[in-house]
């Protein structure tokens, strides 16, 4: 269906997003005939013209399908394979960051679940905002001598943390960041994670041949992006927490691994003995793959569940067969698919993708929503980085 | 100067491009004053206008500045710090196939240079073609099986070779292609590459620790890349073989481990004692950088020019400072310019670089010509693969 069999909706372009989003909806779902579709198309015109902005509300059922979809659509996400699992908390009624708080802890709860880690997205409106990039990161304490403790990504938002009265209970290198929470009209509130594994749960890295105790190294077990709209039909949702599980280099090549983050190659490199002074002894390489082989390991160990990059490649090339069987092109961004560690080595390398963006998808907080016209197969508004 | 300031100049396409390119010449090198340039475009008019077809001489030396900026401008290349290091052979005067082979054995000589390699180029008329993709490479024997002794990427051209007549004295994993050269109106004529460290240095694969042996590998000294065009002024030149030197994970990474070439990661991690039914072992990945760091000792052990991939970077880091001294923007292919080993240690992994076509340039044989108004800077005809 295209606007042409809607001619009820005025032809504005909030009325054609929409439009065109209910007649995907309709036809991958089929959930509505033509008739319950054409209906529910007046529905929204109504609401549309009321709200004057172009908002409408779409249904539990409307915005799961959506969530999912815009997974699907992701061009940087090896992961897609897995799009139809993905859990919805539909939280669009919450109005206090009181009541977000808790939605997000019993988010997390739901989706650690063990280390049986569940995909999981939670809608709010835009009543509530998270200030976080993630709801679980490590906090970057400065020194005064400009040095950090912690995650240096994080050193900014650390400091809005402090300054607001946040409290650590330790500046160690591990340490939990609160939420910062907004509710509508008022100023943004600092609430604690739980250091409980059941809420946000960390798993020790160690080798299994290597001594790493030395290193003291951990992460987390759920990665939740908090700083991404979930978008589609014209709407933007701002506050759309979602999680899958990690891939191991997530950790083992960046992570803990870039130079301006935890940096922890040259330690790694002299435990195991190798030559740092020369760039061709290979010594990054080489402490780079064991220290992809510990976060695999120790995931494993703790029963946290994690895709290694080789797997993970395999299973984005049966997710591109399974889409060509829909008749769907796979699009995808190439520089942040194929994996940080053996790229040549990833069947993905080899490929040819176009980075063209379709909706539903998660947009960066300050991206264009993609351009209507080009969501049929040009442009791309995504920047690397 | 832009062609307002040569107004003798017809105003055509070609004519545009040529004097574009006598404007950067001049400019860049100063070879040309105002009035110099103003004769050389109206000797290049008269040229254009007697040809027809756009087509103007440049002298050897606007031709060797010209293939040292298209090796400035090679968006795939990370070896670009050296590109005013580039010798030139000016051969457009041979006329057989014979005196070509000559002129490239000469060229093998003097780049190989006993391992101290010298980057160079070698430019032809187009009264002469090479068909090789590259001046040296292994030949891919089939069997009726299917199955192939040698470089699979080559099994077609040495099918072609075979046709022709070539009769090896070996069909083993590392047997020299022969050159197969073409004079206009002539047909292919086969030249042996003769088996002489002097024209086509091997060097033989080895671990610093691990036992490779068995593995037999090997791979030649010099890359001649032998299928691209120097392009530039509205010529294109498609006999210009040029070499720069390896940097390891060409050979580490690609021609001895990609599954489509030698595929040798398998076996190497069998030698390894590695687990290699199970992905999150990592065996590709640590049999890969004991494979790079192999090739890199073996290069260094034999004397032979190699640099490896973080020193690449980091001068890459360097040209990229020194041309923006001379207030250059680099253009570059991220896919390309990341290295295909621990793609995330790479500081180009975290840059952002626009894949603009400049001219001149090397453009692969089937590349359209980059369009006149796009080079200043939008647009890329390239593509990945």
């Amino acid at each position: 269906m295209n606007t042409s069999t809607a001619p009820q909706v005025k032809s504005t372009e909030a009325g054609e997003r929409a439009a065109a989003c209910i007649a995907q909806f309709a036809n991958e779902t089929g959930a509505y005939d033509e008739e319950a579709a054409s209906g529910r198309l007046k529905a929204i015109a109504a609401e549309q013209e009321a709200a004057a902005d172009g908002t409408w509300t779409p249904s539990t059922e409307e915005l799961h399908w959506a969530a999912k979809v815009a997974w699907r659509n992701s061009n940087r996400c090896i992961g897609r394979l897995h799009w139809r699992s993905l859990h919805l908390f539909d939280r669009r009624d919450i109005r206090t960051a009181g009541d977000a708080y808790e939605a997000l802890i019993a988010h997390l709860r739901f989706a650690t679940n063990g280390g049986r880690i569940r995909s999981t997205i939670s809608v709010f409106s835009d009543r509530i905002r998270i200030l976080n990039p993630q709801l679980i990161r490590f906090a970057g304490f400065r020194h005064a001598d400009g040095s950090i403790t912690g995650d240096p990504m994080l050193a900014d938002f650390t400091d809005f943390a402090l300054r607001l009265g946040w409290e650590p209970a330790r500046r160690g290198p591990f340490e939990f960041l609160p939420l910062i929470l907004q509710a509508e009209g008022e100023a943004p509130r600092v609430f604690e994670l739980p250091d409980d594994p059941d809420v946000a749960l960390r798993v020790p890295i160690r080798h299994p041949e290597l001594d790493f105790e030395p290193l003291g190294l951990q992460w987390h077990a759920l990665p939740v992006i908090s700083n991404m709209d979930l978008a589609f039909g014209g709407l933007r949702f701002r506050t759309a927490p979602f999680n899958g599980y990690y891939m191991g280099t997530e950790i083992g090549a960046r992570n803990l691994s870039d130079v301006n983050r935890y940096n922890k190659l040259p330690e790694i490199a002299r435990l195991m003995g190798l030559d740092t002074r020369r760039d061709r002894s290979l010594w990054r390489d080489r402490a780079l793959v064991e220290l992809n082989l510990a976060v695999l390991h120790s995931f494993e160990q703790a029963g946290v569940k994690m895709v290694d990059h080789h797997t993970a490649s395999e299973q984005y090339l049966q997710f591109e067969a399974l889409e060509a069987r829909q008749e769907r092109e796979t699009t995808g961004d190439w520089a942040w698919l194929v994996p940080p560690v053996s790229g040549s080595v990833s069947p993905l390398f080899h490929k040819e993708v176009r980075n063209v963006i379709k909706t539903p998808n998660y947009l960066m907080r300050d991206e264009a929503y993609p351009d209507f016209q080009r969501t049929e197969g040009t442009g791309c508004p995504f920047k690397r980085g």
